[in-house]
């Protein structure tokens, strides 16, 4: 299987992205991943301060992809993720949702055992590996973007269900796509309140496919049960808002619904959701039960 | 078994709400409810201007609790919901989530057959029956409350775990606590993004336990696998963060960890959610996994 290298990194997403690696769809390839703090932090002493943080948010990639052309979108199959068997936690001064309340730097070197993260003797959380950074080639007009900001292109989306066996739709931008991933967390709440989730190095398995010419206005993620549009912007409401309004317009095309009808079906059936409170722009989704809309009637009505 | 009428009702929960009826511990008892148009909408020609405002979002009650005391919680156990066979559902210029999107009122009447809302020929809608309204008389500096409003005493909070086999625990403010419910919902997004659910009238069968002297700054739902902190504010941000201030002092406690380890732990572990947008007040929550903490020890270390 291809191996695309964790030391071959981007700190940002742009229009004029230069290939590093190759990929042909259908093609399953791993892709080696650093944490968001380029693993500086390994012992619990560590002061943020003192660390390189021009060296956070590494993205493995770019990474071309055979065939993706601007106007296409594309298709990334979450096949396998593996973390390491420790990460780590921290407290920032100043940063996460509450920042007025943090007063202390506190770092935890967090371990995994059984599939459990060791939070302390009587805390272990069941871990949920997902991606916290994943995007390509931003738009022209959108400049470029710093890994630790989602927007259109993806980037920093830090949403919980990017995890093993999702599938992520991202909008093609750039010939090739130029996909990049990274910032793993073995675990992370629906917020990441703190501003951390659990930060680990990992790998992981990735197979693309082409959907031809087909808009989609932001990043649609697919789980085993749902649809969910992932939208960012500094307010969380403006963003709740741009992925209901680009839900509501997926509704009215594959359900011929007037907006009106979109909208009430939305009330009762769309579930609103937080990705992440603390990074530039803040993330939040609309969620559809597959019962109700599936992928394939999706793209070929969009 | 005691059947708690659906023509009783109030239109604001405050400090001196008067008994209409009362109820033990540990007696299961039944509440008529109205849907929140009282009935009004009985067909899809019916215009929302030609209503009586004055009649919307009933709650029914007050019931006073034998033995509840102003400090103590109110442990309420929804046993059971049932929801008529019809309800209705509707967008209403300039109100919702998306008011400057909706120029046309347009209401549906839906019918459940099977479990299932009928929304059109091709989308059938499983249902999950919730309670929109429920709370308790506020405290004297809170004042007249709205039933449209949801705050510290619960009221109109639009939260879809609110529903049959969970139990919610709310702050008692006056002896007798004084419940009142009302405002189901056959089925509702988290988000309510259009203003409505699908709103009818029901029956809910609930049974009480009081818990003794116990403080809690938002009411707090207990699901099959989740403690849920619910908090209201104008702002969604704002509501997250008082939300997520409890759930911290919770962990705190029952816990016995410091500020900033609490405050990692809910980055790892917390799902900050949507419960509604378009009430006067939203309603956000925080929820963590019963496999972290338990409401016994919860209520053991408050």
């Amino acid at each position: 299987m291809k191996v695309i290298k964790g030391c071959d990194v981007v700190y940002g997403f742009s229009f004029d992205m230069e290939e590093k690696y190759r990929v042909s769809p259908g093609e399953e390839f791993l892709v080696e991943t650093n944490d968001c703090f380029y693993q500086q932090i390994q012992n619990e002493d560590e002061l943020i301060e003192n660390l390189d943080h021009g060296a956070f948010n590494p993205a493995t990639g770019p990474i071309y992809v055979e065939g993706a052309r601007a106007g296409d979108v594309l298709k990334v199959k979450i096949k396998k993720i593996e973390v390491d068997s420790k990460g780590c936690s921290l407290t920032i001064p100043d940063a996460g949702f509450l920042p007025d309340r943090v007063s202390q730097a506190l770092t935890k070197i967090i371990e995994i055992k059984d599939d459990f993260a060791i939070f302390s003797d009587d805390i272990k959380i069941p871990i949920r590996p997902m991606i916290g950074v994943i995007g390509v080639a931003t738009r022209k007009e959108d400049g470029l973007i710093a890994t630790d900001t989602p927007f259109r292109h993806g980037g920093n989306m830090d949403t919980t269900d990017i995890t093993q066996g999702t599938t992520l739709y991202l909008p093609v931008a750039v010939d090739g796509a130029m996909l990049a991933l990274g910032d793993l967390h073995a675990v992370m709440g629906d917020g990441e309140v703190c501003v951390t989730g659990l930060e680990i190095p990992g790998k992981v398995t990735l197979e693309i496919e082409i959907i031809k010419n087909k808009k989609i206005a932001w990043p649609i993620l697919e789980s085993k049960d749902s649809i969910q549009v992932i939208a960012s912007d500094p307010n969380l409401e403006k963003a709740s808002r741009l992925a209901l309004l680009e839900m509501i317009r997926i509704l009215e095309k594959s359900k011929s619904l007037s907006f009106e009808e979109a909208y009430i079906l939305s009330s009762l059936a769309v579930d609103m959701k937080i990705s992440q409170l603390v990074n530039p722009n803040k993330t939040a989704r609309a969620a559809i039960s597959k019962d109700i809309i599936d992928t394939k009637t999706l793209f070929e009505k969009l």
